[in-house]
């Protein structure tokens, strides 16, 4: 592999919970960086990092910052993304963009290797890296819908803190210190930032992520119900979703009832999964088996238990699905795509 | 009411979490107590507890305590309920059990006031109370039911900590410490005290409630599927659920997916969920109004709120239903059914 191509990569929002995790996994694969270049906002440049044991200074993101640039890994809110992604592009790079700013535009593909890696020979200079609930339950239902034909999903989520990045994770400890102590909780982060009305995490769950849209639901249900279809490329499935913040730091959890157009066996759906790539069978209820967002805590794959036939529906299975909402759910999904790019142009 | 007739009432369980709450309740609503007896295993006898501003020596729970006594409080796990109900009913005692011991009992009546207050007259003795998270979505739900017609019911739970007894609480606020302070959870009680295996429950989600049947259903699950038919009456509702306990310490939520016979109006919706005994519709979008587990705690009610027209399915609902599980979901639907016997035997 000496001969191996070499890529001039950016990380925009190095300084963030997710991009921190993809600097660590550029590293960690030992992906064929020639050069790095850590980008961030005005108010975070000037901050050292180290990659392969060399510090690097991250610079304020500007335009000008992507000349060169190969391959950019976004992550650093939609903004950000909608202002210099189509910047990096005319500049020549490959964007991957963790944000929401174009995953449901029709000429963006929204990729999760295990489910779709074809769609990025569709690109035009970005990909989108899909919302962390969505990547960790597709990834599981993909395998089961080619097989039975997903008719229906109703989604309920236990998200953690560590979606809504940093400052979240830093307002949950400080907050359960507090409670623990017998004080107030003094809510100031969750569960939006920018909107005015906060609620305390610690020992609480907030059914509210992201804003609330006119139909009742939220941003980041309506992501899941509609990344879902788009990445499973069959909007005849009909998604629902709830999603709720949890006092858990990493590692997001699902309950989901799938219902399938065509009858299943229930060992056979379990060997699909377990043959499944990038996921894992955690199912042993004998034994209480079953996946725990503490155990996937730090871990790449997508972890499925309780899975069981469903007692009110003939054709309805139901699954409790886990994933370090930082690594499968954004960074390591988002490396993975790089991973694909590089050995499609060492291939070329 | 100086004529009224006064009671004189057992709490079985006196000391427990539920137990607790069930003398606070007796005390806060003036309940009509001639004569007051705390009961409890060998263990907690001889503890002291106040009532009314008298101290209370708590004693063992023989058969022959229930001498005498015409209103027996259960809430000590269901094999002393079995064991001790029926001594307590041969005494000429009602009793109101708080276990799972007799709910599925043909002969038993399984009650929640605002549902079917009526059947208490039917009782041969004893009177079973609902397990903790059915009762607060059978509150909310029946009005929509009786408009509607209820035909499935999908649920995901977000289950506090204080429905496994007062040793899941201190675990809970221990283990939380300790991750705090950078140490190992070590856990000892969660999820099944009776089971070898344990999972660490500070920021985590545990699949888990009671243990796990044939069906890979746990018999928390199938708990809210039986009860929910036996007190709706409607053997023809299909019942799914996924129960979870997080780390919340009062309050469970719960993610409710209901699909309607007849088509429905939101708004005509909201407003039987408003105009429901015992229910409180929180629901305010805009506002980020919704029910939270810690504004719920130490309330009778059960909170109402992310009520919303289901995009996958014309007749569906989506509803967040919240509620105090050791006050309506055991300790206030106990007493309220105390109270409803009590003005019963005064009419008579």
């Amino acid at each position: 592999m000496s001969n191996q191509k070499q890529f001039q990569v950016a990380i925009v929002g190095a300084t963030g919970a997710v991009g921190e995790q993809i600097l660590k996994l550029l590293e960690e694969r030992n992906f064929p960086v020639k050069s790095l270049k850590l980008l961030s906002s005005a108010r975070s440049a000037g901050k050292k990092l180290t990659f392969k044991g060399q510090e690097l200074t991250v610079e304020e993101a500007k335009p000008e910052s992507f000349e060169g640039v190969e391959i950019a890994l976004f992550s650093a809110g939609g903004d950000v993304s909608r202002e210099l992604a189509p910047a990096a592009v005319e500049r020549g790079a490959i964007c991957i963009d963790n944000t929401n700013a174009f995953r449901m535009d029709p000429d963006t593909p929204l990729v999760v290797p295990e489910v779709n890696i074809d769609k990025i020979n569709e690109h035009k200079g970005i990909i989108a890296n899909p919302n962390c609930s969505t990547i960790q339950m597709v990834a599981a239902l993909k395998p089961l819908h080619d097989r039975y034909g997903i008719a229906r999903i109703i989604v309920s989520t236990y998200q953690a803190v560590s979606g809504a990045g940093a400052k979240a994770i830093e307002e949950t400890l400080r907050q359960s210190r507090e409670v623990l102590a017998g004080n107030e909780a003094n809510p100031d982060v969750l569960p939006v930032g920018s909107l005015p009305v906060k609620h305390q995490i610690a020992f609480n769950a907030i059914p509210q992520i992201d804003k609330f849209q006119d139909n009742g639901y939220t941003l980041e249900e309506m992501k899941m119900i509609r990344e879902t279809k788009k990445i499973m490329d069959d909007e005849s499935i009909e998604v629902t979703a709830t999603c709720v913040r949890i006092p858990v730091v990493y590692g997001h959890s699902e309950s989901v009832y799938v219902e399938f157009k065509k009858d299943f066996d229930l060992e056979e759906a379990k060997q699909i999964l377990s043959d499944a790539p990038g996921v894992v069978l955690q199912d042993d209820p004998a034994n209480q088996v079953y996946p725990l967002a503490t155990d996937a805590a730090g871990k790449l794959d997508v972890f499925v238990g309780r899975v069981r036939k469903d007692i009110s529906h003939p054709r309805a299975l139901n699954l409790w699905i886990v994933s370090d909402n930082l690594l499968k759910g954004a960074a390591w999904n988002a490396v993975q795509i790089a991973e694909y790019i590089a050995i499609k142009q060492e291939k070329a």
